[in-house]
């Protein structure tokens, strides 16, 4: 079933399991545009048969003679992207490993190593403990030489969307030693507003117009399942055991996240700064979708919407021990699908940026 | 100055002449795309030297390094784009065609050909009234053969956003001489509604969120300058002189345009409007970014968003002698720079749809 | 069970029927501040017992301590208003009003006094024809004198949101006789607007912040449950049979609607317009809550948000036979609980505009 | 000048300075609604004799004859409310209080008492020392007492928007000695959000629908004129030294505030939380406009627009030092125009919620 010299096409022929939700319909927006890949099937068990133009109107054109295939119906292919509530892709991702198809889910069934906390967040038993243990976590910032092991990589948990704004927010830091000490303190306060698609397409009260509209709020005021996600992938991408205060709140928005993590830095002058943006800058110098903004910018959602970029701005005030370190995704893109098409890239050598250079949509 | 066979490349060289307007930051997003397009120069006499990246930050990863130019210094291209204001391409164009280079005006200055009314509505002299005669009115669905001359074609002038909106739902009916006596009898109503890039980036009252977010009212209240655009336009394109009665308005959102046109076609069935349905198909079938929405869908800005697609819905109700024609695209796009685009495109015969496939943005 | 002379407080005593909706926020945020009513219970069946501050946190200051009670659990009260669903009311009424308690009926069950049209809109049978007769209907502008009868008084029908607005644009012309000829030529054209709040507080995909936001959209394009209503109720008001050509939208914002009817009038000059406008001031002279603008202003939703008012712009253009009236009002307030309130007040004698002064919220 | 028993009228005779910005226009709406305040002058130097209507067509109805008046044309009064930009109430002040008038000061004039640390915002030379010591800080939560000496009192400083949402979150805590240490650390975090109402009605790009609509931005990086403000009022109300690191965003919304303070209290068990709300509701329990929420609920925007009341929840986390105090306003009227009128209240004996009672308006 792997793509063999042999085909008379190189492209990777995908499969996207989950057909209805945001994530989805951004893989299939995407997708489509990507130059190497081909769209073989999409999987939706509740409403199979469906026209993909019903779900996603914008799509209509791209997308205009395709249906949603059954579960039972899967096609031959290379890769699987499940896009799907936690929980599905568990019970699948066994069998179709056994086939030679790469799995890259964007559900959280494999984020966390840790199955006790696992199964704490998400409420269920986790069934696939070995897959949980082998899943590559897909930060490629973080992991980019384990992402691009081509054979020897089978699965890839694409991370969650705060998590991905906050650990790009943290990395430069986490991977110097001078700072170990001072992010291990229990000092670091992340406090993250996420647009209305990070809840997916749920018919719920509180994400309609009328109420989310014109509003914002906190949530999750006892604890959100991105913490535990992303303490633990820090750890294991450097070693260094942070805990993270983190509050999200809901933004009047459809897409973005903007996190503010403030770490007690101590800096003795303000322009101090200048030399940790640097840091930053070398860090990411060879990371094609991070950004690093100069003093005199903000970063905006708005100026990341529909792209994979992440900007990120580092700021002090004086008499302040804490340095701002601001971070801006699409929630979709970065934070999403553009980032499984990304750990695709790699897992298929593709070439990092292959399909993802887009800019974003302003106004 | 105009592209060769010499040339190393054959990418058409093209100039934005304006830079800080959203018209000019979406021809920038679409035209670094765009695959047969290298981007010479960018205009901005009132801030020239600025990075790009200032104006529009969401296009800092494409055109990071990118400065604007004086207007003194437009170096050698193939096509030039205005987005400037009224009366600005007007005093420049005949330099540059006499160079050979071709000239797309996104502004209003070559979109009237009836002199006295241009003046009427823009308030000063039209300095160029050979070069008014001169100019193809680029609406491909309307006049792709003109459009598409080649050498003999100079000068484009570049529809205006509602004129695309209401011309595209009228074209099918107007192109049908069954029609002409209905459609002339002053009987038909447009209530237009767009969002507020339309009115460029402005910094005046009424356009600040906190005054037009959460509002709704209508603007122009004693005519618009895009009515005797399509009414001229129409009529030079089908022979059918029309009278609209034209009411814009200013929706609450950055980008779109969603076009209602009431018809008094008298159906005797309401299933008659299948019929109709089916001639807008039939007319359209060759223009590959007007797509006609079955019965049951509605046409929303939403899903035009960031495209250069305009869909189109029509309806009928039980007693009523009017058909509404519904129309959305994007103000930006199909209601300007992706238009533009459409129309290099056609003068140098590079595939009507190249580079402006992507989908829309949703949600 | 009515209020009586021998009470200490000569306050009204009201019931509202429904709790959890945007009507009976509404009714609730006004009845509070009404200096002559007392709360006596809210209704709520499926949630009896719950916290209204639960419901309303916006009202939690005022009703901290207010819990809803079941429909079993009805107070002795002067005055109830219904705020549910379609076929609720209709089933209740006959056993309140027999207890000498008025109705003021928010829900459509007794607007439409056709049976047949009735059931037709409805989908359900009436089970009340004889209470649909003797309802009156609830536009103090049409029908004031009906609806200050005090005793002879039993039960209001409520107007719907878009039929408000429409007939408020409407009215001074049908009752002029000069008008009637045009009016009756079926060549109205009604093109609506309203905000989210205007299909209630329901989970459903279309009314998301992720799919309504940003977006705008026609709905119910094959006929709109209104139409039969302002076309019934302009005919027992005025004797002028019109049908309207009615297409309602959806805007992207919580409160408010913007309705245009194009009227084909056919004035010689655009300075007649201004004769057309001083008969609407004088038709409405005597009615404290609407408001015509003069010729320089154009309505704004936000100029009427969370007031009782309706604000109308009357315009014309050169070279059409149309005039556009353009009314606004707040769909939850002069379009449902505001206007039952003034309904309130005329049945008690309370004073047409006791309780009904606040100015509308802006920005 | 001032009320006399000799008066008709025992209604307080105010006057607004400065008409047409937001904070003017939501004075007027709520004084309006004053039942013990005549407006006898609303002054506009720039646009002195412009019907207020113009300005604020949400007030039509209510001020529909009243212009504004030339700052030469003061008329007798009791209090002026200046709602001016920085340094114009300043050298107004001294003549008018010598008449016996008192004044309530929206700008920020007189709010920090520190000579150099105003002068160092505000990036101008204080003309007035000694008013500036004289003038009391118009948070009534921390000096209510001083706000309602009456004839002692002559000057009140409104606060800042952000300083009052702040500051409300810190009092209870300053408050208790226990947590004198721990707040005086450099550990406490303000991650706080604003509508863009907070920057006034400027038409600056920025503030455009098209720019800051679906966004979400961090500010004043370097530093915000509010900080020194809520720094020093605190210490002044408390004796508590404390440092804040304070970074202000913009919410793609017109009004409201929403305060994230991040306070290091190393509380043993969540459940000690409860505990730390019930010193919360008991430091308030006297204080009308301020709700402590349940636990179970989170504070929102929406539930105090339009109203005087500030929304506080207290939330912890397992393994985390902090406590998040989040707070909500109505950056408009708690902070500013409300909290001036509560201040009068005070400040005329008029019963301290009097005119201020309005609900929120939802949705």
């Amino acid at each position: 079933m792997n793509r063999t010299a042999g085909q008379a096409t190189n492209k990777v022929r995908v499969v996207v399991y989950g057909a209805s939700g945001y994530t989805a319909g951004e893989l299939l927006r995407l997708l489509w545009q990507h130059p190497q890949v081909e769209i073989v099937g999409v999987v939706s068990n509740s409403q199979a048969g469906v026209a993909l133009s019903k779900m996603h109107p914008h799509l209509a054109a791209e997308l205009g003679q395709l249906d949603t295939i059954g579960a039972d119906a899967l096609p031959s292919c290379d890769c699987i992207f499940f896009a799907t509530p936690p929980g599905v892709a568990m019970r699948k991702v066994a069998d179709i490993l056994a086939q030679g198809v790469k799995v890259i889910d964007l559900s959280p069934d494999f984020r966390i190593k840790n199955v006790e906390l696992w199964q704490k967040w998400y409420g269920m038993q986790h069934s696939e403990t070995n897959l949980l243990k082998e899943a590559v976590y897909g930060l490629p910032e973080a992991n980019r030489l384990e992402l691009s092991k081509g054979e020897g990589l089978r699965l890839i948990a694409n991370p969650g969307c705060y998590a991905t704004a906050v650990q790009l927010s943290l990395l430069p830091l986490a991977a110097n030693p001078a700072y170990k000490e001072v992010l291990e303190r229990n000092e670091l306060v992340v406090d993250a507003k996420s647009g209305v698609s990070g809840a997916g397409k749920q018919a719920v009260e509180r994400l309609l117009l009328g109420e989310a509209g014109e509003d914002f709020t906190c949530y999750a005021t006892s604890g959100h399942r991105h913490q535990p996600e992303m303490e633990e992938s820090l750890n294991d991408a450097t070693g260094v055991r942070m805990h993270l205060k983190f509050v999200p709140h809901l933004l009047p928005i459809a897409r973005g996240i903007f996190s503010d993590v403030y770490v007690p830095l101590n800096i003795r002058n303000i322009s101090d700064v200048d030399s940790l943006r640097a840091e930053y800058e070398n860090f990411y110098k060879d990371h094609p979708f991070v950004n690093i903004l100069p003093q005199a910018v903000a970063p905006r959602i708005k100026s990341v919407r529909g792209s994979n970029f992440c900007h990120i701005g580092i700021y002090a005030t004086e008499g302040s021990k804490y340095v701002t370190v601001c971070a801006v995704i699409d929630n979709l893109v970065k934070g999403a699908s553009g980032q499984a098409i990304q750990n695709m890239n790699l897992a298929f050598a593709l070439g990092e940026t292959t399909g993802l250079q887009q800019p974003g949509l302003a106004p």
